[in-house]
């Protein structure tokens, strides 16, 4: 793989003229101009991101990055560190609800062990690949060397990359890892300047003490490690995980190779903050799936400017609101694609008044 | 058909017990507890509906009332009454939007001619039973009579029942007619006791002047023809439409014969406003699918007590609504029956404090 920055200095805007050439076919079909609400934004993008008006939707395959958390020895997380590597295994076995959704809606669902705490047998559905046995505590140092960040980065640049020559046509994000929503919550403290106890929110299920206790390890871990806003590697290295470093490398292959990548919810969003902080332009890319329950969710789309597209008050995180975004892009291509044109309907068009 | 009162008198509330049992089952997958939202309530409702914890989601269909309406003499629509039976032709080719959308979902897309003006010859995934051919002018009396509105609900009931006895498992609603957004417009302003020119939108696209003339036909409407809130069908007799009778009707069907019904934007949520009114208890066999864009909708379901699933600024109506939240209605119950256990996949479980 080339060095991050000539991955990213080859993300370009979106072309202006497909776009255009996508509105002038949307407006033609049988249907009052705009009526189709969000889907004609999407199915727009949709083609201008892969850079053909004919673009349609084939295969889908959404990611689900795991590893282990050093910050678990604080009392974070309302499940034990070993539900990692067992939620790995149930998702394999295609008991876990990213499992039945990424079916429900035609997706493959792909592990990718960057970091669990646990050594799998190869499997199908699993690309293992771990740049290490999950992160350091970073209440106490930071949670891996800007090397191991960057290596997850381009794990996640790396798997983007390999799916686009398999043919892949839209990307979603998951991820699996006990105390992710501590390192989640940490990198929006950071990167948006909001005081820990604005950002924590109860995870998988934390009580009102351990809601402080996270609160107080975000504080602690900023104070400890100093992380700068203005290095969002430095950021991921000190107070993230590396599920989040796939998931940013991820969204960084996917615009690369102009292939749309569905956000899933809170700590994907981390991943789509760090990588939008590299660079701008892949907001283009990106379509944010859901607005999770998560406390701090909704503070990180507002930093990025985004609606997302469903509000179902899921916060389980693994993909899941990612699996039913990408059926209403999906859908969305579909209408323009398989829609009559005024012409071809003979349907007559508005009165000109 | 037995009469309407008998139908009503059939529906009941949902089994508490197929819900208590269902919210066990959810509660024991490998997942935090209410971790996917409004999933976890669809599915618990879909089945406490169905009168199973076992249902699954099998056939769907939406079907498409479509009717004309005498008020388009006003100038009340951006598009010519022509429209109605051209869009019908393109439905039936597959070249709507709803049409595209229903496939997408593996839905049936049924229309049923409840009064277009137009002579339609028998074609599949078409339905005729006429009640009239389009309403009349409710600006200058009534829309119908008290028998021609009786008849289109028994008409959508009928519909409803047909179809539960093929064993189909969820019904989606949609409608096809111009001029239809002013007729439910008239619906919600008697039914909300609103002033015409709060519940009048822009409907296919009218400019600022044809919303000033929909709000003043309504005014005149209601004057003219004296609707009764405590009266629903006579409501619909005065100032409704026969597609809007037969989705009331459709609805009440559905909840006689234990099966959801999912309703689309804001025509058929007046048609659910007519039907609730008749039977308050019918609101707990409907899912109300998105939040249209027309100016009213969200009255509508503020009246109703109701969120809907989706809020993607479509205002297209046809069933386009409904035919996404069939998809996402799906998923819910097939995470409810496709996940895992903690125990049959060895996940250990929150850790007591």
């Amino acid at each position: 793989m080339k060095e991050l920055r000539d991955v990213l200095d080859g993300i370009k805007p979106l072309e202006q003229n497909v776009l255009d050439e996508a509105k002038r076919k949307i407006d033609n079909l049988t249907k009052p101009p705009g009526s189709l609400g969000r889907l004609e934004e999407i199915a727009r993008r949709y083609v201008g991101i892969r850079g053909s008006v004919t673009a349609t939707v084939g295969k889908k395959c959404i990611f689900v990055f795991a590893a282990d958390h050093g910050v678990t020895e604080e009392g974070v997380s309302a499940y034990p560190r070993s539900v990692t590597p067992q939620m790995v295994y149930n998702m394999l076995n295609g008991g876990a609800a990213v499992s039945v959704l990424s079916r429900h809606v035609g997706s493959e669902c792909v592990v990718v062990d960057i970091g669990v705490d646990h050594d799998f047998e190869p499997a199908k559905g699993l690309i293992i690949d771990k740049v290490a046995r999950g992160t350091r505590n970073f209440a106490a140092g930071p949670a891996m060397s800007r090397e191991e960040a960057l290596q997850a980065v381009k794990t996640g640049i790396d798997v983007a990359m390999g799916y686009a020559r398999r043919g892949f046509t839209l990307f979603g994000t998951g991820e699996m890892g006990i105390g992710n929503t501590t390192a989640s919550s940490a990198i929006l403290s950071v990167m948006g300047n909001l005081p820990p106890e604005k950002v924590v929110g109860r995870g998988t299920g934390v009580d009102d003490a351990g809601l402080l206790r996270k609160a107080e390890v975000i504080d602690r871990a900023i104070v400890r490690n100093g992380p700068d806003i203005r290095d969002p590697i430095g950021v991921l290295a000190t107070v993230g995980g590396l599920e989040i470093g796939g998931i940013a490398g991820l969204v960084i292959g996917g615009a690369a190779r102009r292939i749309p990548v569905v956000v899933d919810g809170f700590i994907s969003t981390a991943g789509a903050l760090i990588a939008t902080a590299l660079k701008p332009a892949i907001s283009d890319y990106l379509f944010y799936s859901h607005l999770s329950a998560e406390t701090g969710h909704a503070a990180m789309l507002d930093m990025l400017g985004q609606t997302p597209l469903l509000a179902l008050g899921m916060r389980l995180g693994e993909g899941t609101g990612a699996a039913l975004a990408m059926s209403l892009i999906e859908g969305a291509v579909k209408t323009m694609h398989g829609m009559a044109t005024f012409e071809a309907a003979a349907v007559d068009k508005a009165i000109e008044e």
